[in-house]
């Protein structure tokens, strides 16, 4: 949660201005994105009846030559139904602007709240969502390298070396020792791919009630297997914070959501599991290295990297393959 | 800027069902709030035609027993026509609810933005709602004692110590050993009091155009001299943030604003300079004590006490009084 940059209203109302969306009537910093600054912005609407965006600006780690695929798949996406924030061009048809030296983007607002204890309808409406929206990227020209996958955990545990993961549990460096090259040798490189969230936790997922009004945040979008990104959702939904307790129900429902729109294959299923370790070792990871070189008194709250180190245990031990095979 | 709790959904939807504003559809952090956390909430509405509210957690400082005299001097001067945020009462009647063993209270969103750099015709509008909501306060029955009047300024400047002011600037601790003692010695307690604001920073103000749509952040209202709110106001509105640039046009257009619903008496007038150096001191002081109080690389960004030890040198020059000569 941070708003990076303080930007006064009147700069705000000639931004605005530069869009086709009526008058600026209110903004508020907002408490979301880590690496980006987002306010809520509200605005007099074209016809004069009140409209609401996200404005974001990328203040970290995201490459502004990489926002056109990121915005551009939010309208390619949301001209084919999906629930998903359109961008709004401005007045000379521009996916983003400049301002004060940085990328800024103007994106539709949704509807709809992060559950936090999601119920088994509504992981059931999640797994639709996620296999809709891999579809509807089919016709997606654009693509990216997933910048998070395998030769990224590997840099990332070799960064935090072996001394700085046994400084968070030395249980836990010995799980990635053991678990990053079995995962890696075994990696299923040649499953069906195509453009993936990859990052589809509760916290991008607005809903109400068992609908799903909003798949949001879609800056680790790239072109990778469509089943590693059921297996981020999985890893992301079937478990308490900590990792420490499983619900068979939401995985049963994540997954039925998800093959009622796109049944997976033989192959797929069968590396569900082995790609759920993946998943887990990249938030692990990401999330170790951020614990490594962040001080425990940063702004930005350290996320326990063991809450996927138990999940990685988890989807390691044979005896849980049994949540993935087919109902 | 914080938010210092999180909620989740479904506690923020049962939270908002005891309240008749029809069901959550949407909650985001919002980035405002020094004290509290704050969160710009959206509902169906009564009628079903969507609906916004702010709702405030009061973590810090705030004391529960005294968010009645907050909450419902919101409610007075929004039934008197004030552009003042109303309080949301529950279906019991309640101005707060408990949370979490923390208070909490749904107020009225109103739209508007706080300008970064006023005009004249700003400042006008902002005298006279200054003004106006002192006269619409005028029968509002509770009081309450300023916290931050002259004993306060006393208490921060001993518990910082001429040591502490120092390392902040050691010129900024001589100003204060000055005025501190000469500005309380010949403080005018006897001047027209009622309810003030005491805090009316442009932050603290809503405006669309020339237009004030919102006084918000009564939390350091209480019961004093009307002329010093408008003396807090007029350090607040007539100077760069670093206090080193005073702009004459503002100060004219502040003071006529407010004189045009509530002229001020020929002792009040006279009592400006010394009120705006108090204004200083307070906030002088409690930005001195929160710098010497606060890790430098700390959550909460500190605000320079020396923007306030400049507009006091400024405010005890006698070369400055014509600035509150009458016009």
């Amino acid at each position: 949660m941070a708003v990076y940059t303080h930007l006064g209203a009147e700069v705000l109302g000639e931004l605005i201005a530069e869009f086709d969306v009526g008058d600026l009537t209110s903004v508020k910093g907002i408490a979301e994105g880590i690496s980006n600054s987002n306010w809520l912005v509200e605005t007099t609407g074209k016809d004069g009846g009140g409209a609401r965006f996200i404005l974001t600006m990328y203040e970290y780690r995201i490459e502004v030559k990489e926002l056109p695929f990121f915005l551009s798949l939010l309208d390619h996406l949301s001209a084919r139904g999906c629930p998903v924030p359109r961008t709004i061009h401005d007045r000379q048809g521009q996916l983003y602007r400049q301002l004060n030296g940085k990328a800024v983007a103007l994106i539709e607002f949704l509807p709809g709240v992060s559950v936090s204890a999601p119920t088994a309808g509504q992981a059931h409406a999640v797994g639709r969502a996620l296999a809709q929206m891999q579809l509807a990227a089919g016709d997606f020209a654009s693509t990216r390298a997933n910048g998070m996958g395998p030769a990224e955990w590997q840099r990332l545990a070799k960064e935090c070396g072996s001394h700085g993961l046994a400084e968070i549990d030395p249980g836990f460096a010995e799980l990635v020792g053991r678990e990053l090259p079995a995962v890696i040798a075994a990696w299923p490189a040649q499953l069906p791919r195509g453009t993936i969230h990859a990052d589809l936790f509760p916290d991008n997922v607005l809903m109400l009630g068992d609908q799903v009004t909003g798949l949001i945040d879609f800056y680790f979008a790239c072109t990778d297997l469509f089943a590693y990104d059921l297996a981020v959702a999985h890893a992301a939904w079937c478990f308490s914070n900590d990792g420490r307790s499983f619900d068979p129900a939401i995985s049963a429902a994540l997954i039925k959501g998800y093959e009622e729109v796109r049944p997976l294959s033989i192959a797929e299923r069968s590396a569900l599991p082995l790609l759920a370790r993946g998943a887990c070792l990249r938030f692990a990871l990401t999330r170790a290295w951020d614990w490594v070189n962040t001080p425990a008194d940063a702004l930005v709250t350290r996320k326990d990297p063991l809450a996927f180190g138990r999940r990685l245990e988890f989807y390691a031990d044979p005896a849980n393959a049994a949540v993935f095979a087919a109902a």
